[in-house]
């Protein structure tokens, strides 16, 4: 961590808080030019806030140069991380994988429906929604716990593995009752208090990127969870929030890159929740693919005009049945086959 | 609701539309031109979300006109809606009001310090956290219930009302115990869960503006409370995210303005966090008395060099005491003084 | 353009407005509803500006439905728009190009050793800065008419195109002179002025989009070339200012296939200047090719370490050769072979 | 400035980079832990560019913590500037000042008829448009030459002081015949080649905050100017672009304060342009007072409804006349008395 003072700190105001931080244990470097006071606080910074040192008179700016992430950094794992779900699945390294399903569950019907296509596929993960953080106190809130429960009967009739959202800490034990993957939703990535939870359970959880969080907010959420004791986390990039109102968010592919040098992490990326439109689906999904992603999620639908939700980003089946033949290609082209 | 539909749209994809829209109640009023195909949906579109709507092949953009929240709004609800607290403090519409306090309960020590130089300028309202979300699990994460237990012991010492921030549902009972306004943090505004939880709860709720979120945005969050039952939130501007990095966010005065259009709902504003320096808390807060804001929430320590979060934008008590001389002034010859 | 009246409007308001719209040539067809007054604007509403309808006493809101650009949208024009370069390459539609060369022109030497590389990878166009828009005026800030005149001599050796930025209008007869595409930088996208007189060249334009432009920002700003005469305007995404800091813009991939749905213009992507980061520049040009753009611009250096400007985004040769087998080989297996 | 190399840089990558510094001039001062090498550059760092280290393999991060801008900031100049127009008025220090007018110039009979009004309100400078950068090609351009000379004209009448924006680097010579202020609108914040020739003129310049400017990108553009002799730069806030869609910017008075904290530059708030809505421009005018701007821009007009351009940002003669008295009243209150 850097400390610039302000141009008229006093020697006394220095003084001050360098001997404060030293009682705390940390060493100091001091670089001061003629011109302008500067030192470096040497130590576990990852403990100090910038905003404790900003606290002392004659601060002017405190800059971190470590990241305040630790166990999710390279430094600290070196090696990709590799999950492994219940019905043998890999997520990381070396096989990019699909997750699919439909924005919310309806029905058992539809959902077998649009399972039993998937499956053709190869599509080993299974997606759906069952408590729906809607922005719409009036519209579809999903179906609770029978939602959860008809993922669990559907996945298991075709041996997938079932991803779904929690809304809240207290249904945990219902999360771990029927699902594979807990995920945390955009609108959650900075819940400390769910994040603290999971991180005692032994899913692997993916993790959305926040609407307007950088890369260093989304790991350091990760880091809630790995510092909890739960190793198996899953980054999701779904696009952030720009000026551009013509897609719903502005996928960040760039992310994926920045996290693959940051984190030994598996990133996933959601064109879907990304563009709000099905005709960018599928190019997007490439060029996620092209990026080295880890995987993609994308909301298929049997009926999306009279699908509870979000039928604008689902993609109908049959049109997921040419991207999936587009992507396969593709991934074998990039050496690294989608799974 | 408005809806353009595709250049390239066909006249079978427009009725298919218009009939699935008839059928769940909703009725149409065309207003096509030579060139473009557009039409109204006349109903209670605040059970439609854009992206159903969207789902329909042929259709380009819908645009919303009425707003999505009800009882948020002025036009559910013309006059200012007054909250009255225990102690007799009123929040809205006449008189603004003052909360303060630290940023973290600390210590009975600190907290008695404070209290009772808050007291001796008037000050009915005490903030303190208990159980704070900080963005790094290595850093201080507050003292818990019994940072609510000395909140309570040392405010009712001086006839204080208290607030403080819950993390998540679960707690509500115990914040339902010892707190009079229970805040809902920036990071949780869309945590809908939790809003539900709390519209169920007969407390006040303080509901903070998202770090990127829009008015509308935080009108449905408030919307999410009230249309559970509880009709006391006071709305909180704390800045939001932009791209400057000088200060902390970025306060948005022209919000205190629009939720006066928009909403009866109190609006009160927040300078300490929205600037992140103590030198910008009194300008701030002046200007956010010249817009006309319901009050203001600002943080206060007898030791910020030694407080254990955000001490950077805390204010020392002797300067806490010059501002509030200024702001007397300022709210008289504004004619709505401070109380 | 649809206008919401205020719910406190008046039959008067309605009426002024209305009479003052049809005064100007337009037609009016009302959507209100029992509890809100609408009504649209048909007719040529691009000479409309959404202010002038704002200022009238009553106005709650006005939307835009229909595109404010013309010659630049699809349904002008419905084919994609080819533009052929005096060397004979064409940009746009069938095949995507690459565009090389580096940040800037510093001497005869550089500029021949980087294109006689480029030329044995099939290089036909050549970029290179002459005049370059530096954030701080104590940094180099080009070669001038000298920089020009180097890139076209050299250009000439090879048989390349050449593309240049012009920072200002007064320097169209040089540019006009020396180069064969040119370019308008992000921070002139909204430099009126001086895309009127570049609507005047007949030299192809290429247009970046601006930091924080949205789609339409940017193809209103093609619109006043091409409403100017000039048909040649060439679209440049190179990424948007987001709150991201580990990029040095955020690569907005969505926006490419945005452009090809609202426009028959050609898009290329730059993904030097959108990462700022010479090791993301390989995969952000593959997922570009992945979503179908016209091409690809790169800043490729012989000794980036001594670059005048920009080497931390700049590809060593060997690193663009290495780059250039693997897009050739992926733009192949996506049907849309590099040239 | 402060590097941090990679953790997986060598020595020698190190090696390297500080004797490429060192040729460069610059002094290297090493405060490397046993984890992670950083080390600070020590010298004239405002004449290197944060790209130009980033280029070297082996970097991970390069911070400037010097300010890039010297005569612009407070430590080159430690009193504020003043800036004395022809007619006697002062800009900068004391008495914040009021421009006022509309938005384009439209006609003679128009210009009298508001300057008139404001003349009775003791205005002494006044605005107006006479080249318009309009988003739209098909609206109004303004009237060019003659509208400069209405101002001129019309403001002699009545002994005041004209300030008008400049769209073009080539129309300095009408700029410096007709008017007092040379105003810089936010489209062209970062238009350097403009910025250098008018820091040739002896004009003084008034510099809007780009649309989404951060403060040191607008110092760095003042920089510009004042690099160039030219020390008469007035800054003018004018709001910056956010998600907020509601108003059509979001002002930031936090800026005013981090200005005057920063540099000696007299700083100007225009709350119509932030706001876009006329109902908000006499609060926003009060609280820009309150955070202690060196003056206020607005828009007004006797006829808004049939304005040329932006009537909706533009308060009626009546509205401006009540707003006024209650400045006035408040900029007493404050001691900072308005002229």
């Amino acid at each position: 961590m850097i400390v610039k003072m302000k141009r008229t700190s006093t020697q006394a105001e220095y003084d001050n808080l360098v001997n404060a931080l030293k009682n705390r244990g940390f060493s100091i470097k001091d670089v001061s030019s003629e011109t302008v006071r500067i030192f470096g606080i040497i130590g576990d910074t990852a403990t100090l806030e910038l905003t404790d040192v900003k606290a002392f008179d004659g601060v002017e700016q405190v800059i971190r140069v470590q990241t305040p992430f630790k166990q999710a950094s390279r430094t600290f794992k070196e090696s990709d991380t590799v999950i492994t779900l219940p019905n043998g699945v890999h997520i990381g390294k070396d096989h990019p994988v699909m997750i699919a399903g439909p924005c919310s569950v309806e029905s058992s019907a539809q959902l077998k429906a649009i399972a039993g296509s998937l499956f053709k596929q190869g599509i080993r993960i299974l997606r759906g929604g069952a408590f729906k953080p809607r922005t719409s106190p009036y519209t579809f809130q999903g179906l609770g716990e029978e939602g959860l429960l008809l993922l669990r009967e559907v996945a298991d009739q075709y041996a997938m593995a079932v991803i779904s959202e929690i809304p809240s800490s207290e249904l945990l034990p219902l999360f771990e009752k029927y699902v594979d993957i807990i995920q945390v939703g955009a609108r959650n990535m900075q819940n400390f208090q769910l994040l603290k939870v999971l991180g005692q359970s032994k899913k692997p959880i993916m993790l959305k990127r926040g609407l307007s969080a950088t890369i260093e907010e989304w790991l350091m959420s990760a880091e809630y969870i790995l510092s909890q004791g739960n190793p198996n986390v899953i980054l999701c990039e779904r696009g952030i929030r720009t000026f551009e109102t013509y897609t719903r968010n502005t996928l960040d592919l760039s992310a994926v890159l920045a996290i693959k040098e940051l984190s030994h992490l598996p990133v996933i990326v959601d064109p879907s929740h990304a563009s709000g439109r099905w005709t960018m689906i599928g190019p997007l999904s490439k060029a996620a693919l092209s990026v080295g992603a880890d995987g993609l999620m994308v909301e298929v639908h049997n009926d999306p005009e009279n699908a509870l939700s979000d039928g604008a980003q689902s993609l109908k089946i049959h049109r997921f049945d040419t991207m999936m033949e587009e992507l396969k290609s593709l991934s074998e082209s990039l050496r690294r086959p989608l799974i």
